[in-house]
């Protein structure tokens, strides 16, 4: 038997205890303020409380101190969150995992005592930017410590041959983990004979700069070419932009946008 | 250069902008309704707009058709992300990304035009709730068609074994991917011959429920034992709760929850 206290049912928190109730030996304690929320998933807990966790004393009140792990998510509520997590590690709870959209509140909730801090948006932004950029991409998932999985389409120069004669282990410094023939709805496990066929999509393991070096697939996709109606960026030069560019520039001319500036700043 | 465009800047819109910001040849084009937003993100997008998407005029006047995709993040406007991810879809945009909170409002996005329909709370959770359930596992990424990739703690009696001893495709039906020695804080791909160490952390893929056969490390996690001081959770006789599970239970009597039933039922 687990048990699991979720203090804040916003987004995440009700995810998570959609997540937990799918597992046989798990009991979970809900705590929000909002009585709707509590209403809504009395009937499936263990128990739930309607209650301002804001008060140290709450939590001390609800919150066993045998529990498994607190799971924190009160929404847009930074500082109530900082403030729950820090009772909850006074209380001795031994994992406390709690959600922040930013870098600035992920650090201060590790430094109050979370064990684990979720970046739910920003981890689904990640995921979806990669193969947004790259077109051979179409899934991503980065892993601690610098390793991604991907799905990468293989260019038809792949085709015929086997995964030994291919060799990304050493040619791309990237493992092989399993193969989608075009057109199949699952991945496979496949042997080092395995032949590539045309339009394969295959699992790979490896540095995300590593899985950059697979040639992207040629078909559909048109690159424009450089340096054709282009303005230049900044200071530094004439710039590789295409003639595509100009459209935002141009609307915002027409339409008025409040900036129309290149894009050459990072922000952070 | 890739061009995008950004409608609503919730959190999962602003965590996008500052992903597809770090690439050099990507422009991007933002349009919310909040003034604070865009006077935020301005000076780093190519077009920013103050304007209310509901109406389809402004997506057709704002949104060039050429763009790579369009990134659909209203908050919790559910009705409007709906509305605006069918007027994009009727613009030709070729591929749309909408995000959702429940499985109801992703299905319809889908059914208006989202080729993408992206879940981060519910991804984050489904991402946290295993290892929470299974000491083994540090870490676990659903990937589509039913994979998962996990780092798993291995248990002592695999120490001094081989990655051909120890057999995990077989044994297991799972593929090792990289090995983390106890202590370390890189994952690093290995051979075959690799000797694994005590307390070692393996990178795993396969289907979760073969990964969930891995033996658990039996060190720091106690099992309370069986049929200690529970009662019987429902009409179907007794279980094999433990004593924990009458804290809840108890708490709640004391403290008058609105609801202390077993937790038998299951949420959909």
């Amino acid at each position: 038997m687990k048990q699991f206290a979720i203090i804040g049912l916003s987004h995440f928190g009700s995810r998570v205890l959609e997540e937990l109730l799918q597992y046989e030996d798990v009991e979970v304690l809900i705590i929000d303020r909002d009585q709707r929320v509590i209403e809504e998933f009395k009937d499936v807990v263990a128990a739930a409380y309607i209650a301002d966790v804001i008060k140290q004393e709450l939590i001390e009140k609800l919150v066993p101190t045998t529990i498994d792990a607190a799971i924190v998510d009160l929404g847009d509520k930074t500082e109530a969150s900082i403030l729950v997590t820090n009772y909850l590690k006074k209380r001795g709870i031994k994992r406390i995992i709690a959600k922040a959209e930013t870098e600035q509140h992920g650090e201060i909730l590790s430094i109050v005592g979370a064990t684990d801090v979720v970046y739910p948006n920003r981890e689904a932004a990640k995921r979806i930017t990669l193969p947004l950029i790259s077109s051979a991409l179409s899934s991503f998932f980065p892993i601690s410590e610098g390793l991604v999985i991907a799905e990468v389409r293989l260019p038809d120069t792949f085709a015929g041959k086997t995964v030994i004669e291919a060799d990304l282990r050493k040619k791309h410094g990237i493992n092989i983990l399993a193969v989608r023939r075009h057109g199949a709805a699952q991945f496979d496990f496949i042997s080092p004979a395995y032949q590539f066929g045309s339009g394969d999509t295959v699992l790979v393991v490896g540095r995300e700069a590593d899985i950059a070096t697979i040639p992207a697939p040629s078909d559909g996709i048109v690159q424009p070419p450089p340096n054709v109606g282009s303005e230049p960026p900044s200071a530094a030069g004439p710039s590789a932009d295409t003639g595509k560019r100009s459209i935002f520039g141009r609307l915002a001319q027409v339409l008025g946008s409040p900036n129309r500036r290149s894009l050459r700043k990072r922000i952070r």
